[in-house]
């Protein structure tokens, strides 16, 4: 027998608390990758399935775990988030789908707030999947305390998982998942009621039902357990969002009632051309510039850079920090599609950073 | 050299007018099935592409075809109709997806109103697809003109090519496509624009965009070219769909804005039963039942048993009229799910009709 370290002592050890879709995503995933997965969930059937499928492979909270991910309901984030603070000594990250109330309530140097933009309407750990977050959106939300260290730990973490980074203020994100994410899903469930509504006049409506309307109501099929949560965690949002849509919806309506062909033909053709740009996963490039960016070593430096390139839609394809010896200077070093580093280098300047972007060969 | 007649001689003969994306996908099928198909088009390369596709097999309006799929945008039909009508022996149906205004327009014995429930947000004949009415819903919209024979040949012609058909009054259609059709298809539109707008503020947020908001805003990537004349030819249905969508995004609001949990999951929980009861195309039942009922030989008899079968959710999967000898009876033969038959029955005895129904061995 060899005295070497077996496998699993050598491997990276994480936690997750909340065993459902994203958490055993995650779990397989990381269990994919050779981490020691340890779990938790406040139901007990739900931590045993992720054992059989191999989401996890060891119950409670590992205090050595170097990561934690919190995948609990949005109303019991908060809490899960401290007592992984208090009971390990790694960093900490969160996969809620609201953002400002987490990020509020808890400002700790280790805590990393967090939301992959994946998940499918399928109910808990049955639809896991470790490749769930291949292309996915995983957006970060640092806080004002979140240190470099961390933040750019989790980041390297998600981004091996196959998730593109995106980095945002947490109040932004709120705003922007009500519109892409919250009003669509109510709208949808909202279609389907008043279509169901009409079937108890006519049994036969919901057969002429083609893909446009299945496509449309199809998150609507989910289960509705978190979305009460959401809803009111993300009230000011959804509302603004929902008054929003009203409002247009009313103007498309004036249009379709004065017949006036000419502006229902301009807005459709702004939706087309809107949806035909959505963006999808970008590929990697095939020229890559490297941007070196000398910052004070304080926390939420890397934060602010990253945080930068997701307002200017600049994708960021790897980040790494070089401290200094004497410790109170370091580099930022983010690599970016060449085509628009010059895009990000005007960026940081009119923010004064002095960064170096040179094209990778 | 044979002196048999070729395939072509004893081919089955149909016009397609208008040979864009349902048009040509009509011609495949028919061609697919050895019809010999003819065709126009106001655009003469869209003929052209047609031809090159095999959807039509040659230029103009054949006087001897049996049928003719007038397949023009909605602003057309009525005209492309009466032309079919009086340029050719053979009865005459649409595809467009509105059916009153046509239906009113145009009192023939030999037109048959109809619509397909199918198509892709591709544009044109580019995205001609023969299977694409395999188990897609096909709408009947028969007048009080339209004849026995012509509804039961249409019938006929279009259960061939995979569909399954419905028979509608036109008010009824109207009113059923303006909900699950028309305003989801301007809901997206109008998602799709919102979203589109903030991202002006914020160049990221459309990479937010995951599953759930493609999905919904997919039917806006289509091309808005109909839109504006289904929206003038549907109106009153659209805007009456409209107001109750307006109405109820406005009390989803108020559930988020006083924190009604309780109110927000039990309307979530309607629309996902609803959803998850969605029909799809039923496959044919393991039993089948034979309804033969006895009519007057007179017009309209079938369409108002296919209608009452349509009101009753009752599938029809055959459907065929036996004329008595005199000419001044017939019976009507169809046949349905056993399951249901009994239901078939009642919905007939209380119309004054005396059904005889058997179970098929």
């Amino acid at each position: 027998m060899s005295a070497e370290p077996t496998p699993t002592d050598r491997a990276r050890r994480a936690n997750i608390v909340g065993t459902g879709l994203i958490g055993a995503s995650v779990g397989l995933a990381l269990a994919d990758r050779g981490w020691l997965v340890s779990g938790t969930d406040a139901d007990d059937s739900v931590l045993e399935r992720a054992l059989e499928i191999g989401a996890v492979a060891a119950r409670g909270l590992d205090p050595e775990a170097e990561i934690t991910f919190v995948a609990t309901p949005v109303g019991g984030v908060v809490e899960a988030v401290r007592r992984a603070l208090d009971e390990t000594g790694g960093i900490v990250t969160d996969v809620g789908s609201v953002k400002a109330i987490v990020a509020d309530a808890v400002v700790d140097e280790r805590f990393v707030p967090g939301h992959p933009m994946a998940g499918s309407e399928q109910d808990g750990v049955a639809g896991a999947d470790a490749t769930m977050f291949q292309g996915a959106v995983w957006v970060l939300t640092p806080t004002s305390a979140t240190s470099d260290t961390a933040f750019a730990r989790v980041r390297a973490i998600v981004a091996d998982l196959g998730a593109d980074v995106i980095t945002l203020d947490a109040d932004r994100h709120d705003a922007l998942v009500a519109m892409v994410s919250h009003v669509p899903h109510l709208t949808a469930g909202t279609l389907m009621r008043l279509a169901d509504r009409r079937s108890e006049e006519h049994l036969a409506v919901l057969r002429l039902a083609a893909g446009g309307f299945r496509d449309m109501t199809r998150i609507a099929a989910g289960h509705p357990g978190i979305w009460p949560d959401i809803c009111v965690s993300n009230k000011s949002a959804i509302v603004a969002v929902l008054d929003d849509l009203i409002d247009e919806l009313g103007r498309v309506r004036s249009m379709v009632d004065e017949e006036d062909r000419v502006a229902l033909s301009a807005s459709l053709e702004t939706a087309r051309r809107a949806r035909r740009n959505l963006p999808t996963t970008a590929p990697r490039p095939s020229e890559l510039a490297e941007v070196r960016i000398p910052v004070q070593d304080r926390p939420g430096e890397i934060a602010s850079v990253a945080t930068l390139a997701a307002e200017l839609d600049v994708n960021i394809y790897s980040l790494e920090i070089a401290h200094s010896a004497e410790g109170a200077r370091g580099t930022i070093i983010i690599l970016v599609d060449d085509a628009i580093a010059e895009r990000m280098r005007g960026g940081l300047l009119a923010r004064g950073y002095r960064p170096a972007v040179r094209t990778l060969e």
